[in-house]
This record gives structure tokens, C-alpha cells and sequence, in this order.
């Protein structure tokens, strides 16, 4: 059924883009945590469709309610359930595509799985869904209290950050619509970003991310490695089509003897080719990782494509859509890294006899 | 704790590399199924240690011995115990390696998150494991039946297969150790493999994969995407440091106009840019991933590094190891590929009303 | 961590009795099943407080609101996510049970396990988080539509209704407040639930319960038997002490040659002893079984009690509790019997090779 | 499947009776456990068969032998693996079953649910599979250490030990083959055993179970109550018709006012009614239980029943059976029950914040 991720610190969604309501049920998080609900709003914002001029136009408040699991401002143990309803709708913007499949879009692929779907602004396959990974992300953090999580775009097309993760000035990524904590590269990806917006076209990029202060021990060994995890979790966000960590697919290039990372005598390591992750387990250096975002499918043009029956149609596009994709991905980035994180924090407390 | 891979298709795995044996169970194999138990062990054997001369020259006969689940040659529906014998362990090979970590091997890890380690080769992080994976995942290739798997080296070091898959006679790739495909690259792979052998030092590769004959509708929406499981699935074999599919990094550069993949009036698409799957759902069309390794850390030279007390010390890397991983990665990649497609196989005979 | 229910088709609910609301999100439900959501809410309504004299006078509508995973009036494969917001809270009525643990209520361990507690109505361990359950099973009896399920009230403290159930006519047992279907023992039960009423005590019963027309090969052999599972079903509702099904706990003092039950012909069996289960598999006879439900610990009457510091207190029982739980557990009964059988009905697909 | 048991410390099991060997894999047991070995098999000889007059005179070894998981004599946090033999199998006492279905056995819903079956022995649905949870339970035990479990037979047929647990002196429950820890009603349980032997025919009978020195606080709200999870795996035995704890089904007729455990200043009860479990969570006090077995249904003696084509065999019962299965069922039943109390004990672990 896929709609949870998580096995101790747990997640589970529901919600089509426009039906009533999106929401999700957050278990395991630990109870006595006091939680500053103002900040998980803060990083809905950050998601949400209309806040700047570079991202789809559509007005959604995306206000959380949350409904259960806290009492007198802290986490009772119990499941955390929360509720964003959903307020512009506009199904009417979706009637040209009722019976016709969109191109590299899950329409099709619906269609024949379950033998009809929601057609209404992608139902369940709507990015939509994200907003959920948002508010349990930002409660993963409160949680997680020392673990940094900083994601940036780090590449929009052509448009590329090449510094390395530790010059770059975190507190700037907020400075600029692109999140792109470099202003040069910033106003290069913005002028991209609008030029393909103003063709009616769409175009991709890549959202770094860096976790620095995680302790020794977290991740499991085999199948549940603590990369393997990070990376489905960066998979199953829409639009994305890789993910590399560490030296990534660079470090296919280098030789052992280059690529190993030698101790220092208080366990950390000299070089960080590792990501901070050896066999699967925090090693305790920083763990960094790259994101690569396709080309958003919904474009302002006309185009060719075939209905139900298999007949050729043209479809004119339309709606409010984000032309780039990276910039409101940010906050879902850091919110699956955290709750990956989250999740290994607590599995890691049954290592050892105590 | 991590040792499970699939939900319904579901492989457990037990074992360390130096202890009495490794095995595994796998669990949801529908019954009836005709096995041919040679066919598994040519999957094992392709994997196996000593195989050319530009692997291991460890000797390790990996026999694999079924113990239940299968009676009269067919498949029972109940678990498929099986185990594999640890018969060349030489644990005083690792002698020198006991009180001290070998840089970017997962020995400090393990000691800090456990306490303490079995610290014969490598432990439950020895890439040895990966023989229950490919015991499971050739039942599986077996269940899915129609499904293709190609995996095959496309890159060793600077050396790179640049020939798009569809022009590449599969044939090939088991004609020569690297499994490469294309003789001359092979060639080329193998020289480079040799010289850093021969300088006990390690290269790093890239496996590809192409999955034919997928039926629509496998996956799941939202977490459990059928790239997301892939990647998972990926980079939970040791070494592995990337995953990318379909347009995959590269898409990045590409319009949205570019990259939609037209459709047919039979439902399938002109270009492939989705690699087979659209919002996590197969679409009919070939699936095609690569798989980044890293280098092997343990090298035939004397490195520094610190024992358990922070001390530095110098040690001589020996044994028999792998200069590059990637030829004997190839199996493993398509036995994590079918366990994958077997466990959405099983997962999508409940997405409809009967 | 405990709140969900099923592995295929799977309930997880949030809520605590006087929070915001309680909710669920049903996963596994195949897609294109026509909901009727009357009945649903008529399922709830049998559930509800405050439907007759014999139960707790507390006024809570109880109206599910769905909110994702159905259009146009069916099901499409994706999450069914419900909630019921809390309306008659009253939080003032537990003031004074907010520094003082209940005798045989959860107020003690929730404290030591999670350090604190909702101590509004019982919170997360109230019995109105079971509303969510009778909207998932009423569901999933819409899905297994042939298969019926039919609880009833076969004991109220000494008042027991001794028929077997073959010569129950279940039509009555809707007839009564007491949900029993022969009108006599109902009477005799009404009036004993009403003099334990009078003296601010509770009394406790037994809800019996029949499954028909169950197909042959539900349930998993080993851990996951179907008795299993409805056992652990029942257990899981609050007050349940006890459960046995087919020849139970009598069953023990017969003698194999006795208690065997001889095949006809056509697979079906002479006498039923086993309960319509072999080996944890449904046979395709009767399924049968007993809950026993201890009586409500909320009394209306003074009682003695400890403080959180251990301190003697006396405190005044007072609110509007039910007097005997078993009328208002029948529907509860059968919803969690129904979501046993959904859940195996969708997992034996996976049975054999299609 | 139904193959694995618990959440955290967690048992999948292989293996039919007939087959190769059947084993195990036990997850999640904390690094550091410095295991007896021997106190293992000690467990395991006490569910062997042949042990004494009144149980089935086979001849198996059932020697353990583990794999993985332990090194230098404690547990390594890694997957412990575990094989028993399967020396006596004597297919051939099995041929006159293979093509007819023995009353009250799952030969006949085997057949329905995988299309065949390992006609042998009962392949997966022989009770010799308990012997892989009496190991995993017996190192449950271990890592329990301070918890107690006492299991014993309280009931054969009509004979009955009427005594309260806490007027038990369980250091005599070995000392006869009945497990009884009452010498008198033990010796009227042997004979009855012998005597229902004699016929060919087989009787049912009780073991009760108590859990001491439990610490506050295990078991989770919801569905996954400690209790609920105790009668899991209970009615998961084979031959299991009925589970009750603390007041159980006599508890049906008692007024709140009786039932309630009146707390004393320290956090225990005075009387406990409640079987040390409050809304699913342990209370500290003792936990108690009852499991009704069914009397045996192999029988040694000619039957009537049907073959695959629905036509009239009569079959002569041979083999070498148990007259009566509470004694070797006594061990099964405390290794379940630590299997339960070992999970939660994990899982109580993230309660709370640090």
C-alpha cells in the first residue's frame, strides 16, 4: 500500500489533491517532547504553492490542524494525528484531462492499476501528498533537537553551485526565491527559471543536502542501511530520478587509496568521501547528498496525446504550475532526511543491553 | 532489525562471514512453482569468490543446500529455509585486524553502535551476505518468468560503456570476466583492473540494469515507488554510493518539453525518459538504472590508522580481496532488481475488486 | 507502536476521547468497490452512546466524515481517511480524576510508561477510539459481502442465553436494547443491567459471535492463524478478559474420537467442533467464537484510591458511563471480526501461481 | 506470511516436519547477552519427544545448532540463525495419508489453499515447528533475566488442580511427566493419559501460566495490548482452542464493585482481578493466564473420511502420537509467552524522550 514510511518513527499519509481534506497519522514520536507547532508551520510555508514569483500561482493556505497526540503543548506518546484541508480546488481546471492521458504523468499508469482513478489534479499522485511529509518532517526535527538538516539547490538546468558544502553560508538560502544559498548562482537560476516559465516549458535541477551533528551508531546494517534509507526516502518524492551520497557517482573514478578516509585519533576522519556513513551506520562525520529533479511533466503548451481509447488528442495545457521544481522541494528534502533520521534514532536504542 | 527485504516477496538473511554458515528465508513465494535448482546455483556461482583472475582468489565453494518449502521440486507456499556453508573462513587472516579500524571499512561502527564485534572479515558487513540475495532473487527471476534482468559493467574507473542499451548484445556480458558487454570496453576494463591490482590498490565501477517485459501497474504511490524500492534495494549492496534511472542526473538538464515521453495510441511512448515508471508505477516500457560503486577499501598496502584506544598505528593490508567489485556485482544487481519486481508482482493482486 | 490493525487491508487510528477528534486511514481497500456510507454511519449509530436507557447517557453524534480514497462513490485503491470530531467533551467532568489514579483503569501504567498523561476521559485508552473501528469494519464487510457476521449478547453477569446457535433467529437481535436475540434472556438481562445501574455498579457479559459463508484457505499457517488473529483482534477491545472459539475451553474435556469432526463428501464436516478452523486455515464451515468482557471499572459511587505521591483520597465516581458494555460491543465485534477476515482474504491472494 | 513473530525481537521460522531440518532466524535480541547455550537446549528437551511414558514415543534428537549472531559467547546484534535436524522422519508412516485428509487436521485446507501439500507428517502444520519458538523463547528468557515464567498443566480431561497460583510450588511441576505441580492431581492426570492411550484415543487439557517480576509499563494501547498479543500467541500453538487472563471468563459475572483492584500507596493492588494488565500495559503486578488444548486428533484407530475425490476411505491412524499435549506443551507455552514480554520490553524502549 506504500502510504507509510517509517517502522518506529512512523508516518502514514492519505489524501488526494482535491478531495476534502490531506492528513497524515505520526506515531512513535516519544512522548514529553514540547513541541513549537509555529516552527512546523513555518516549514509548510516553505512548501506552499504562491510564495514567490517563480513557483505555481495557486493560493493554498495549508494550514495544519492537529487533532490528537498533544495535550497542554507536549507529545503524549500516542499518534500525532494532523489535518490540511484542502481549500482551492479549482477542480474545473482538470476537465480537459478526465479522459485523456498526460505525458509522463501517473494518469495512464492509475488507469490501469486500479481501473479508473480521481482524475482531479493528480489524486493521489499529486505532489500535493508532500505537504503531509512536511509537518511530521519538521516534528522529526524537534525531535532529533542537535541533528542539522540544511538542503539548498545546488543545480537548476544548466545553472550550477559548484562549492563544496563546507563554504557555503546556510543562513543565505532563505535569501532568495531559488533557495540557492549563493546569490550569483541564485539570480542565474532565477532568470532560467523565468525564461522557461515564460516558453510555457519546464526545466529540472538538483537539491543538496547536508546533516551535520548526527552521533555514531545510527542505521542498520544489510537491507535497512541508513543510506538505502535516505535514498528511498529522496526517490519517493515526485519528480525525482536519482541520488547519490558521498563521493556518489564521482567516486567511481578514484582509487581505494584515494577514496578511504583515514582516522584521527578521536575517531572522526580526515577526508568525508564516506558521507558520513560506513556499512550503512553514522559514523558521526557529516552526511551529504545529492537529489536530481526531472523537468516538471505539466507544461502551460499544446501537445499530442491519447485518450482512453488510445485516439489522438491535442490538449491544451493549462493551470498554475511550478516551472521548476527545486525550490519548494527544499523543505520536503529536509523533512525525509529528518524523518529517516528519526526513525534510526529510536531503532538505535535497542543495540545494546542496558 | 534491517534483515528483511520485500513485504509479501520477503527475503530474511542471517550470517556472518567467518561464522558456520550464512542462510536465509524467503517467505511469500506463491506455491506451485516449478524450481530449477541448478539454475539458482548459476546465479550463485556467478557471484562465487576464485572465479577469474581478476577477482577474490578466495576458494569458497557457495553451495547452496534448500532445507523446506519445497517438496516434489515445486514451491510449497511455506518458507524456503536454505543455508550456505562457511568452509574457507581463515579466520587468522584477520588477526591483525582485531584491535585496530581499517579506514572506511564499517569495523568503528559496529563497535561503537554494538559494543563490541565479531571482527573475522568483515562480521554480518561482509559483502559475503549478498550470496543469500542472490539464492532469493533467483527464485524470484524464476516467479516472474517473462521479466528480463540485464545487468552488466558500464563502467570500471575512466573506463565507460557509452552505447545506449538498446544497442547492446547482452549475449556478450558473460563472455569475458568484467561483464561488459562490449569486448573492447572489457578489454580496457580489465587492463585498468590488473594495474591497480597489481599496485594493491582498488577501482571503482558502474553496474547497469534493463528490466524487460514489465506489466503495467507495479509499484506503489506515494513511499513505496517502484524506483524508490529499486534504489533501496540498490544501495543496500555494499559499496554502492549512487542510484539513478531513466533520465536520471542527466535529466536534470532537460526541459520538461524534451523530456516528456509522447505516447503511442497503444499506451506505450516514443522517447523513454521515465525509465518505465511513471509517479512509482511501472508503465510497460523498459526499466533502466545505474548503480554506482565505490572503490574497495581494503587494500593490499600498509595504511595508518588508530587502534580502539585512539592510538595510531600502522598496519599491512593482505589477504584475498576484490580490486574492482563490480563484475561480481553484476548478479547481485539483478537479484535485488527481481526481489523487487517480485514483491510488487505479489503486492499489485490486491490493487482491484475480483 | 500499536495503532494499526491488518497487514493488507490496514486500519491506523489517531484520537484521544476528548481531543479534537478521532480519525483513521483504512489502507488496502482494492479499488472500485461502491460504498454504501449509510451504512457505515448505521454501523456507528449501533455503537453511539446514549442509545437507549441501558447505556452510558453521554450525547455524541458520531458522524464520520470521509475525507480521501473514494470517488464518485467508490473506492480507488488509495487511503480512506475518516474522522469523527469529539463533541460532547465535558473535559470538566474529570477534574477529579486528573491527580488520582482509577482503580482498574490505565490512569497508573500511562503515567509510569509515558511520564505523564491525557487524564481528560481516559485519552488514548477511552473506548471511543473503537468508533474507528467500526468504521473500518463495516467497510470491510462491504467488501466481503457474501460473508456474514452476526454478534450478539449471550451473557450479562449470571443471565445466559444457552442456545446453540444454530437455532438463533438473528433477526431479533436488533429487537432489544441488549442486543440479544431471544427476547426472554434479553429481558432478564435489561433488568439485571438496570439494577446494577441503580446501585452505581457494572456488571460484565459475553458477546458470542457467528461467521458464515467464509471461503476455504483463509488465514496463514504458523503465527498468523486466523484464530489467532481474531483472538488478538478481540483481546485488543477494551474490557475483553477472555476469547475462545469452536469447542473452546469445554473442548478440553472431550476426547479426540469425540471432538474429531468426520468429513461428507464435499469437503463441509458432521459436527463443527473445530470452528470452521484447521490448522489456522478457515475450512469453510461455521466460524464461531466468545469474548468475555470483564464489567466497567467506572463506578458511581465513592471509592478509595491513591494520589499521584501514593497519598490515600477518596474520590466521588461520578459522569455518564455504561453500566455494562456488552450491548454497545456487538457492533465492535463484529467490525474487528470483519477486518480479521479482509485483511486474509486480500493475503490469500498470494496463495499460488495465476 | 504468518513465518515471523513480534515486531522487535523478532522469530521467522522455516521447516516442516519431514523435510531437511527445520530453523529459525531470531532478530533484535541486544549485543552483549552472554547466552547459556545449554539452558537452550535444557528447554528444548523438555518439548522433545520420548521423554517420558505418556507422550509420543518418537525419537528425535532436536539438537540446536546455531549459525550466527553469537561470538565469544555473547550476542552480537546481528541476526542469530539456527538449525534443528530433522533425524527420525519415517516418511513412510505417512503414505496411507497421502491421498485422504484426516478428520480435524489441515491436510484438507492445505490442499484447498496452496493446490497441494507436503502430505508428511503434517509438513508445516506439524507441531514440530514449536520447537524453533521454545529456543527463541528460551533465549527471550535470558535477555528477560529477573522475569519469572511458570507454566503447568492445570487441567487433563476432567482433571482439574484447583489451586490459586499463589499456593503453587512450581519446583515439583518437573518432577512428574504430567507437568503438574500438584502431586496428587498430577498422578490422576497420568493415569487418565494412559487410559485415554490405551483406546488410541486422546484427551485435551489446561496450562496456566504465570509471569512474575514484571516491570510497569509494557504492552501498547491500542490493538497491540500486551494481553491481546499474550493470546496471540498462545492461540498460535498448535491444537489451542481458548485463552483467558486475570479474571477470564468467570470474571463475566462479578459487579465492577468486586472486580476493581483496589491500589495500595506503593502503585500495587491489593486483590488482581486484572492479571497485571491495565488497558494493555503491565501494571507490575503478576500476570496470569489459561490456554485450552483440544484433544489430539490423530488417533490410533480406524476412521472413516474422504479423499481428494470426495469418495469414502477408511483409514488406519499408525504413527507414534500424543495422547494428550499439555505435558510438552507446558515449555511452548513460556517461550511464547517471553517471546511477547521480550518484544515489548524492546519496544517500551521509545516511550519516552532521553
Amino acid at each position: 500500500m506504500g502510504n507509510t514510511f517509517g517502522k518506529t518513527f512512523k508516518l502514514t499519509t492519505y489524501g488526494e489533491s482535491h478531495g476534502t481534506a490531506i492528513g497524515g497519522i505520526l506515531e512513535g514520536c516519544p512522548a514529553g517532547l514540547t513541541l513549537a507547532l509555529e516552527a512546523v508551520q513555518g516549514e509548510l510555508d516553505k512548501r506552499r504553492p504562491g510564495q514567490s514569483a517563480i513557483v505555481t500561482q495557486r493560493k493554498e493556505a495549508d494550514k495544519v490542524v492537529f487533532q490528537s497526540g498533544i495535550f497542554e503543548g507536549k507529545t503524549t506518546g500516542t499518534p500525532i494525528g494532523f489535518v490540511i484541508e484542502n481549500t482551492n480546488q479549482k477542480s474545473r481546471d482538470y476537465g480537459h484531462i478526465k479522459d485523456s492521458y498526460r505525458p509522463s504523468h501517473a494518469d495512464y499508469v492509475y488507469d490501469q492499476k486500479y481501473g479508473f482513478r480521481d482524475y482531479r489534479g493528480g489524486g493521489r499522485s499529486s505532489a500535493r501528498e508532500t505537504a503531509c511529509r512536511v509537518v511530521a518532517g519538521a516534528i522529526a526535527r524537534q525531535f532529533l533537537k542537535d541533528i542539522t538538516f540544511d538542503a539548498y539547490v545546488s543545480q537548476v538546468g544548466s545553472a550550477i553551485l559548484n562549492r563544496p558544502h563546507q563554504e557555503i553560508d546556510f543562513s543565505l538560502t532563505e535569501s532568495n526565491p531559488v533557495r540557492c544559498p549563493d546569490p550569483d548562482t541564485a539570480a542565474e537560476m532565477e532568470s532560467l527559471i523565468r525564461e522557461v516559465r515564460k516558453e510555457g516549458d519546464t526545466i529540472g535541477g538538483v537539491v543538496s543536502c547536508l546533516i551535520r551533528n548526527v552521533p555514531v551508531g545510527l542505521g542498520e546494517p544489510v537491507f535497512d542501511k541508513l543510506h538505502a534509507e535516505l535514498g528511498k526516502a529522496m526517490l519517493s518524492i515526485n519528480a525525482v530520478k536519482g541520488f547519490e551520497y558521498g563521493s556518489g557517482f564521482a567516486g567511481v573514478q578514484m582509487k581505494g587509496s584515494e577514496h578511504n578516509d583515514r582516522f584521527k585519533s578521536d575517531g572522526t576522519t580526515e577526508t568525508n568521501y564516506s558521507g558520513g556513513i560506513q556499512g550503512g551506520i553514522s559514523n558521526g562525520m557529516d552526511i551529504y547528498f545529492k537529489v536530481a529533479f526531472k523537468p516538471v511533466a505539466t507544461l502551460i503548451q499544446a501537445y499530442e496525446t491519447i485518450d482512453k481509447d488510445g485516439n489522438s488528442v491535442e490538449v491544451q495545457g493549462k493551470g498554475r504550475h511550478d516551472p521548476c521544481v527545486v525550490p519548494r522541494a527544499v523543505p520536503i528534502v529536509e523533512a525525509m532526511a529528518a524523518l529517516v533520521l528519526a526513525d534510526f534514532s529510536l531503532r538505535a536504542r535497542t543495540n545494546k543491553l542496558r
